[in-house]
């Protein structure tokens, strides 16, 4: 079963078909700079670069699906599954997506402006292209639909948090789920035995605690920028520091809420959000560098310490994402001060360790640490494509899809 | 030696004479509801309550500090401390009041301005009336001046950071010192072999990290807004629920900081702050009632598994202040899950427990538990006697105070 799935941000798209059995990328294309005047659209396997007819989502888009659609066998496509950032408190599954459901992510707007709106968009520009297949919406926040209150909760006044249905959504869901299963099946472990901490720890970066397969706490909160210290983003703030500098800089809340999630994290302390130049900047002795570092490794001990003691101990912690999958010295750093868990690094297996292919899970804990330390690639549109034919494979919609 | 104590708040003032050598008091003065026509007056050992000529600090400290003299032996009276809130990056321990730090602590009005102008009041009035004996500021703040860098930092632009001097300062730094340093003496232990984690649990609430005798991590941030969920205040929160507040609301961040600080946290949940009320509405089968406690619990359990990885582990956690001291089931609640921490309690022992005196230390855990859970009663005015006697013993100014 062949699905293709749909990434749609503000600035770039990237559609991939994807074999669900085997795992196998049939066509990968993306398009970037989507909003400026000649859009780049480019297909992997190939070093040629297009270039769009017109700037905007709508154009690039016409301009890019009809050569993707020449890549691929349609015949072969069974469905569309789309990444849409923010399902509110409605959905906590995937779901095929009907005129209803549209709507109802429409409704979800407020919460998520910067990406549902342009998610959204996605879905039905690709309605267009492909109307004989149904689609299918995966949430990034629906894997956390089972936090408990005491974790889902800010502790602000009743009648706010009713009015405005403010609560811990998390996000990375996809991502978190995908790890956590590809972890037990390497541990062959059922993962409603395991306590797992997922580290997903890319430009944007979550902690994630799974306590017998369901999360029951994460870093991020009803928005993206609660949490780990990330390329851009704070992270962890004292309120009080936000009322402060509105009041000393006379900033609006547009403008603070820009500077907290386009200035600031590891970009604000050292002037970069790319984890490779602070490794080197700080190899060289760059202070700020290594204080952004600092900072960033100091804050996810914290995490995984308390997610260890809101699940009452860890059997294994994954670290996955960009800075997760690739920064031996970041892994290092991170779970120097671990050994109260039982977690153990195994200082060369960490440091020789080496990507291979997909579905790709190693073991970096010694041979005596009782709560294993593994690094997990993560593949997010893997797992939406998975997600997407378990939809449409349960589907009541048989034969033309729901509009 | 004995030392007038002064703790100078918004809406009343605590003065105390304390005998430093025995800890015992010579004489407790409280002045409440200060901003009202006609203040109250009491002394401890009295029931009667006298009533102040004129509203406001210095009408009626100029009623009340006369009628404490007239309770004590002047000629004893060593020194005055005095409870300063924040003491921003000058002050890392107590300091005789001259001239010049009257004008640093007003330099530091604008990092604390609820604090800071009252607790500065105070001293210029207290040394109109004990004009002989010198005044010795005692900061909240100082006690945390050891956390490194990478905890003490937020992850803001670096000139924003400078500019406004934006740290974690943390706060309740002479209740930690105090009960750790108790915690010490009780365990038989230098405090500097010992990692303690403090759980000051009252109207407002902070953990601390006190590796090896010194404040490492704490859960106050720039202000006391951060942190643990608190009597009124929210703690922890997203800063893009901020700023969404501020959108649909359309609230200025005045508004917003007053929300955040007064209608938040226990109160903003279940509707009081009072930790007993709240524990017996729970008995009744309250909902609200039960996730505040239930959210109180959670974030805290959070903090003692985070501050344990930042030490690499902990010998023992320390309960105090109103609600830590007195609520077993709390207590009871917290330390469920902390198994991992080889952290056992003695549930007879938690329950059982009575107050007996000043210098009052309990262990209640099992006598299995590798880590010792201790209940500690603060005693921050005594604390401050003891700070104010050394700095005055230690000090070069002999004979006429410094002005
Ligand atoms: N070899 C490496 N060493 C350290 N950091 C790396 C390495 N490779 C990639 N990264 C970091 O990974 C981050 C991007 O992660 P990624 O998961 O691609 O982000 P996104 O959230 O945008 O998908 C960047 O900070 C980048 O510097
Ligand atoms: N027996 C008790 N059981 C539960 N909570 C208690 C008990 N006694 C006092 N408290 C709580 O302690 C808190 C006040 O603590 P305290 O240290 O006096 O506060 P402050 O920060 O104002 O000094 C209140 O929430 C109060 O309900």
């Amino acid at each position: 079963m062949q699905i293709l799935v749909v990434n749609c941000g503000s600035s770039s798209v990237k559609a991939e078909v994807i074999d669900v059995t085997s795992g196998k990328r049939i066509a990968v294309m993306s398009v970037d700079r989507i909003s400026e005047p000649e859009p780049k659209v480019k297909f992997s396997g190939s070093t040629e670069v297009l270039t769009c007819q017109g700037s905007g989502h709508e154009n690039a888009l016409a301009f890019a699906f009809p050569l993707l659609l020449e890549k691929i066998d349609k015949s072969q496509l069974k469905g569309v599954g789309h990444r849409i950032v923010h399902g509110g408190k409605i959905f906590d599954e995937p779901v095929v997506i009907t005129e209803e459901v549209e709507k109802q992510i429409e409704g979800l707007f407020s919460l998520a402006p910067l990406h549902n709106p342009i998610n959204l968009l996605g879905v039905r520009i690709a309605k267009k292209y492909f109307p004989d297949v149904p689609h299918v919406a995966v949430f990034d926040t629906a894997y956390h639909s089972t936090i408990p209150p005491r974790a889902k909760n800010y502790a602000l006044p009743k009648n706010l948090i009713q009015k405005h249905d403010i609560e811990r959504y998390g996000f990375h869901g996809t991502s978190h789920q995908y790890v956590a299963e590809q972890a037990a099946k390497f541990l062959e472990t059922d993962l409603h035995d395991l306590r797992l901490i997922s580290c997903h720890l890319g430009n944007g970066a979550s902690v994630c605690a799974i306590e017998y397969g369901q999360s029951v706490e994460t870093s991020m909160g009803m928005t993206p920028l609660e949490g780990l210290v990330m390329g851009t983003r704070s992270g962890d703030i004292d309120a009080g520091v936000v009322t402060y500098l509105m009041e000393k800089e006379g900033k609006t809340w547009q403008e603070i809420s820009d500077m907290l999630n386009k200035e600031s994290g590891l970009k604000g302390i050292a002037g970069t959000n790319d984890m490779r130049d602070l490794e080197e900047r700080a190899a060289e002795g760059d202070i700020d560098a290594q204080l952004a570092i600092d900072m960033f490794v100091h804050r996810l001990r914290k995490y995984i310490g308390a997610y260890a003691a809101v699940m009452g101990g860890v059997d294994a912690i994954i670290f996955t994402a960009g800075i997760g999958e690739n920064s031996a010295s970041l892994r290092y750093k991170v779970v120097q001060k671990l050994g109260f868990l039982r977690a153990i690094l195994d200082e060369q297996k960490n440091k020789m360790l080496k990507f291979v292919g997909v579905d790709w899970v190693e073991d970096i804990s010694a041979s005596n640490s009782k709560c294993k330390i593994l690094v997990v690639k993560t593949d997010e549109q893997l797992s939406i494509a998975e997600q997407t034919a378990k939809v449409i494979r349960e589907s009541k919609f048989k034969g033309q899809p729901p509009r």
